[in-house]
């Protein structure tokens, strides 16, 4: 360490609000034009029309890979799907453990276990290849360690992965013990794409922290998993689907949300900080929901028709719109998913955008250390006696 | 959520260097003065007339503990040292995981498993006592953590935790199986209370960003340690312990130091980016070092002052000093911890400062969410056929 000059502190915005931290050329978020998108490709775009190895794939090597980099990068990953013995001796404790918390607490200490069981280096004593074996290695054994913990916790076995199965049928596949149905599959693996990342938000900010130490995979990424887990984080789909059972029956939409937003109370699943349009991932999710079909999704629809027009009449000028919990939850229930498990199947696809985040950070070298402003009582004071 | 005003993104210095992201009454470093102070108490002063007990107090309930309170005080946290039965069942599969990278990767799966075990619920669902008793519960069991997985790496048993010694006594006691001998006990208990806190690095507003997503204590621990045990983090007072062994004797002091001045080479143990004068707890760990005695302090004494010499000779007006590893190593070298064990000794006092910050954040309930700044090609280019 060198001595560094004294500078003048610099007073930000609380939260840092507002505040650009570091430069990416991972993906932006367009929130006035209802637009994000990852690296140079449109997100929405992207999970019409491509694999979720194929977006893997563009997040963590740079770019979209063509037919034969595409079968490599899928053989790789689904090799990487087992677990090593240690971690899988140790589900059950974790399991046991975070019964109350979830399967999320869970992720936690199994990726903290799983990155020194597969000897993760420090990011910054390996090379740039090795580092993203250690982020593909993490990422890859998710599905595996979150559908083991939730087996494991309901009094089942876990189900061993399938290397031949793509990565979404594959998670459905270990949730279950059953081969998914086609569309489910595909409609799942368009929601995780859709998830893989979206702006600077407080996990992604963890992540990158701690990688700036110089730290390794696993610890960023059991970090960021924590930061998720906060109530404050967002990314929780299951509450807007509480609400949809809350209001039960058509009859009751009105009376329901004009109750909830005259008592100033949150409406869950509308409004977003970032975006002032429709959210896309909402509009992709909808279609998606429509495209399964069925009572609940009438339901949901009219629920949003309802509750649009309401907020419109009760909070005119706001322009508030369903955000991506509302339909993700509708998706997910739609295609088996438990509740529990929709957080957990976020973070499984989170886990891919926080990993090219960690990488991307790990290039820069420079470890993130702000200030804090001391406002206690004037020091230093007398010790009292003892 | 509320959609919020777009405002213009503000620009910092890279790694929020100099930037103010908080406020504080929990201490601070002045560098320019050569002092640190915790709450409105010189740190230092603490150290020399206080026990760990009543600075972990101080930091946890805001003030000095009275005599009854030091009571209940110790009573209270000698009794939380137990593991909850899965996080004991589960230690020797984490100490067989983190055999290579150490007892604190360890330590950050542990931290993780053990709040799921013992309940701890996320900070903004609960009052801040119960805030407060999940941090007491998991800074109580980190010495507890660290010294199992110490022992259980060498194929010893572990030694259960004592709840008739102090904080640090039972430190040693559990590491080694041995009642320590009071001075080496008191040493350590010095160099802990010197360690609680130090303004805020990397992991302490790790511990900040991940607390103010308001999940649990455990989440935001796991992800500082993880912080910690970054290369670029410091505190590593093995590191000038190895440059001790290295140069070897006292005449091989002047050729080695200049060898690596001149080779432009960091010279581990010395400078620090906060403090312009010397470190006020290398000060304090000198003379404790030097209370010890023997061989060992004589001759780091003696590098000391030919590197101070040399440095002045070869740096001129850089005013190169001594930092806190440097009689840290020497001091914990002297009271018999193994050198894997300085970090971790390090960690379990540190946990108690990040635990403060952790509930100081709590209050706040504000997201730390800052914005990053996109600068790859032009988005959204045309999907490429599959």
């Amino acid at each position: 360490m060198t001595i560094t000059e004294q500078t003048t502190p610099i007073s930000v915005p609380r939260g840092l609000k507002g505040v650009v931290v570091t430069d990416t050329a991972l993906g932006d978020v367009r929130g006035s034009e209802g637009f994000y998108h990852y690296r140079e490709y449109s997100a929405v775009e992207l999970a019409a029309g491509r694999t979720f190895e194929d977006v893997w794939h563009l997040m963590s090597e740079g770019f979209l890979p063509d037919a034969t980099q595409r079968e490599a990068f899928a053989s790789r990953t689904a090799a990487l799907r087992h677990l090593p013995g240690e971690v899988r001796d140790a589900l059950p404790t974790i399991a046991r453990a975070c019964t109350p918390s979830g399967p999320l607490a869970g992720l936690r200490t199994a990726l903290s276990l799983f990155g020194s069981a597969a000897g993760f280096r420090p990011l910054y004593d390996i090379d740039p290849d090795a580092r993203r074996a250690d982020a593909l290695a993490a990422c890859a054994v998710v599905p595996t360690l979150l559908t083991a913990l939730h087996r494991i916790g309901r009094g089942e076995e876990p189900v061993e992965p399938r290397d031949d199965l793509p990565y979404a049928a594959n998670y459905l596949y270990m949730l279950t013990g059953q081969e998914p149905r086609p569309d489910r599959a595909r409609a799942v693996e368009q929601y995780l794409i859709s998830t893989i990342d979206h702006g600077f938000n407080a996990s992604t900010f963890t992540a990158r922290v701690i990688a700036s130490t110089g730290t390794d995979v696993a610890a960023c990424l059991a970090g960021a998993v924590g930061a998720l887990s906060g109530p404050l984080h967002g990314g929780a789909p299951s509450r807007a689907l509480d609400a949809l059972d809350a209001i039960g029956t058509p009859d009751r939409i009105d009376g329901w949300i004009r109750r909830r937003v005259l008592a100033g109370e949150r409406l869950m699943g509308f409004g977003h900080p970032v975006y002032r349009t429709e959210d896309p991932r909402s509009r992709m999710l909808r279609g998606i929901a429509e495209s399964l079909g069925g009572p609940l999704v009438d339901f949901a629809v009219q629920v949003e028709e309802r509750a649009e027009a309401i907020l419109a009449e009760l909070k005119p000028g706001r322009d508030l719109h369903i955000n991506v919990e509302f339909y993700a939850g509708v998706v997910m229930e739609l295609c088996g998913l438990p509740r529990e498990m929709f957080t957990p199947t976020f973070a499984s696809a989170r886990v891919v955008g926080w990993s090219a985040n960690i990488l991307e950070q790990a290039d820069d070298s420079k470890i993130i250390r702000p200030l804090a402003r001391y406002v206690g009582p004037s020091a230093p004071r007398p010790l009292p006696a003892a």
